[in-house]
């Protein structure tokens, strides 16, 4: 067997492998998501998650890969493992945004605007960045470095969430007579459960992102990619309990499980060049971001049920720019070049988007729908009917 | 190391890699079915789901792998490594049936059929299908094409359901006074863990059945067949929401699920010989299938509490068909006989089964047990003692 | 290329294949106990879980590692993937003791002791039976077998939660006036699928131990270990089920997880030297251990409400002797030895630390807080907070 012949065969396993690491995140997001919402949202938020992997990886075969990448061939591996791997990755921004604006939108213009985000805003990001590269030559070529997605996943994903809460606007009550009020999680161990299998599926993710696992160097760059993706997400959530500690003398898990997806975040963009001790700075920084960013988001009443602003807007930005200042050979200038550009293209394709949609279909459900809950109104399955409400 | 010394580590690691992912179907049948159920028999559900494991596995290693195979040798791979993966499959036969009858049955006499059909009914299919092939050269001699089990995991598996249903009858006053009561899903979350659960068993339970990963073209072939497999589920869950949108103006998200999962089955008997679009057709019919086949049960008052009469033996029979049909060198003639054949068989020879285990030991939970529910008196149990129940 | 890098490419890939697996028993401890414990206590049980294993780990990325291998050095595979394999290790021990003290301990001083046994007590273990042997030529040179833990790790968790419990005391009037109460489980779906995720982490845990797939030889000892494991898990749980039958008419599902994990534990000290039938035996021994063992712990009113000591501590003792037995060339002297060094550095180590800790920082939450449940006092969250409380 040539060499070439044994690369394409592990490299064929190892990015499958990766692929469904990354779909333990579909649960992942639900499951948080889930827990993150009041019960009368529940169904809702879990049919929104599973409609998001259906529509947006559907579109990404039958659109979206070919914007991204322009041809369907692969030499290195298969193609459909490749395929598969990128697939995994289009529902993402798609969560993050739609988590963002639980408790509130309806799944119809949700999903409308998911064809949009899979078929187009999403493939074009990633064609300029690592795809095809249609912008290569011109000014606004992007040379940044982003092994998995700071920005390309978790920024564009918090920008199109940004453009939808500008829209869409906060739940009823939330910000009443000047006041904030607080909305408790329903389900805690969902919420753990879904905020641990991220974490493993990031393993995938960025781990998957190097590409190859099929020589001395690859093999060693993607376990290193993965113990310093790990790394930062330990540090995201021991620093977020300290914060919680030291002001409240209170361990509140929603926070910690919040830090350690903002270090996960963080570390995203340049697991593979950093040593092994600086993802704990990368991650506990990511991890604080989240702490201070949330009632930052309050205050200007950015309505974001699960703090996905903070965790993937925030963290990807950071992230992004965190390998410009750690890494020797990475220009800091291309790290913010590549976070404005896509950041701009991605918060306006993502609003005129959104705002023509709800011309024709309000994203906002009316105040009596949120008041009886999005489950009987949009699903009609109550996520549990035998249970007696306290509240 | 020579090639063959290659292929075997290669595929020995493989098939335990897709081993793993078919035994995260445990918890996802166990999650799925628990969640589909009323409270007061979940922890019923969960026991005889973790017993079904427990109890088909080890009989297949005492008895059932030798009546499949003949004898215990594998050449291309560790023989332990090929026993795991059949292992894995053989619970899932009995998984589907028992969650057809969920809610009624005792467990104790499940068991006993438990071990009938993992130590008989399903090796003797496997014999004729993929194993040893006893009819080989005979008239019933079976030459269908079914790469991973739409007829001999999932039809088996229904037909036993069948059998089961007839001598068993109905949750009490499920049909009462020419109506059809309507019993909800006590847990949404758990539901769609479950499926998303085994949705991602199915990447293992598919690809790996390719049987090796360890050439160019069979890299090829695991690739393609992940890739088709999980466009099937993706079209059938779009189907269903869409039939359920036009119908109610709701999307039923447990409907979305079973439908997902009746792509799955149909596309299991050949996702390595599509090409990359035509799943999206089976998938879909599956998941059309399972919409349009649950109230038509239902009329011939053939209680399933989790659809797996729609999921498992309309759409085994379906994908079974299906490669007929859209593969050139495939003989439909060949894929019926397959279907009728082992139809019978299986049909049958749990019919006899569970009908004489029925004379010692009855199936049926008494009414008042029914009432009181199967978790106080099977298991000592409750799933969930704290909560206050609605209903 | 050369046979080394192949093996050293492919022993990258399923060490950091099983370390994913690994991680899977972080969700897994979470959920198993979550479930298992009153709802006034969950949240914390949550954070417990998750900063154990934050906590550990990065410990031992710090100091732990060094501690335990000397150097960070590996030339079979990628030092970072052979790293992150043993730190998937270290947070289990903490796990399985903290569990056992649930209900009841405060989080901050459970977390000093994450920091000593993640960075001394642990690594100090690994460091004389798998490790840098520093007691190599001394009186206690441990040569025992013990393939991937049974004593390492699930006696020495044992054993620290047993130093826990005689520190802390039972949870407040769990024995009173000579009785002892029954706390049911307040979440069994959560128990099952915690177990069962337990269940498929082993695999990881248990084939990666083996060290490499690379050869011929060693596929066939990872595939086989694996499949002993799941052998054992599989008695464990039915020789459980079938004595609570006898017993009790009932198949108490709790009682049936814990055998199978009993088993698991039993069969950890020796997979790889077994036939495929001796584990039958050795997780039946295992999960009928389990049974007999849970009420003599609380005949002496050690307090353990997941059952800890008797899954993990009476199961590391007999599967490490088990090896002994069952194995001509292993010593059952060396293997006693190994039990009792370990097992008295691992008490007596635990008992002072934990004494010292508890004299700065009390362990024990004061008996109104246990009484109003550690989560609004140690977490500020509260897990079900929609839920209407039945008792």
């Amino acid at each position: 067997m040539s060499e070439a012949d044994f690369k394409y065969i592990i490299d064929t396993f190892f990015t499958l492998f990766s692929m469904v690491l990354i779909i333990f995140m579909v649960p992942g997001f639900a499951m948080l998501e889930a827990g993150l919402v009041r019960t009368k949202n529940v169904s809702a938020v879990l049919t929104v998650n599973t409609m998001i992997y259906a529509v947006a990886s559907l579109t990404f075969l039958l659109v979206g890969y070919t914007v991204a990448f322009g041809s369907w061939e692969n030499t290195s591996m298969s193609i459909w493992a490749a395929f598969l791997f990128q697939m995994a990755f289009v529902g993402k921004t798609v969560n993050i945004m739609s988590g963002g604006v639980s408790e509130r939108v309806k799944i119809i213009p949700l999903m409308i605007f998911t064809v949009i985000m899979g078929g187009v805003i999403y493939p074009l990001i990633v064609n300029v960045s690592w795809g095809a590269d249609m912008l290569s030559g011109t000014m606004l070529d992007i040379d940044m470095y982003d092994l998995a997605g700071s920005t390309v996943i978790h920024s564009t994903g918090g920008w199109a969430l940004l453009a939808a809460i500008l829209v869409v606007g906060p739940r009823k009550d939330r910000y009443k007579n000047g006041q904030i009020r607080v909305i408790p999680a329903s389900n805690i161990p969902l919420v753990t459960l879904g905020a641990l299998l991220l974490w493993i599926g990031w393993f995938g993710f960025n781990g998957g992102s190097v590409g190859s696992i099929s020589s001395i160097e690859n093999a060693n760059s993607v376990a290193k990619t993965i113990m310093n993706t790990n790394t930062a997400g330990l540090a995201g959530a021991i620093i977020a309990a300290i914060i919680m500690y030291v002001r409240y003398k209170l361990l509140d898990i929603t926070m910690i499980l919040n830090g350690a997806l903002g270090g996960l975040v963080a570390i995203t963009a340049g697991p593979d060049l950093y040593d092994v001790y600086t993802p704990i700075l990368i991650g506990a920084i990511g991890g604080a971001l989240v702490i201070f960013a949330i009632p930052v988001f309050d205050k200007f009443k950015l309505d974001d049920p699960v703090g996905a602003l903070s965790v993937h807007l925030v963290n990807g930005i950071w992230g992004t720019l965190a390998v410009g200042i750690f890494v020797d050979n990475v220009s800091i200038m291309a790290q913010l070049k590549g976070i404005v550009v896509i950041g701009i293209f991605a918060f306006v394709s993502s609003y005129i988007t959104i705002y023509i949609i709800n011309i024709f279909i309000k994203f906002r459900a009316e105040d009596d729908i949120q008041v009886e809950g999005l489950d009987i109104n949009e699903v009609g399955v109550e996520a549990y009917p035998e249970f007696k409400r306290a509240i």
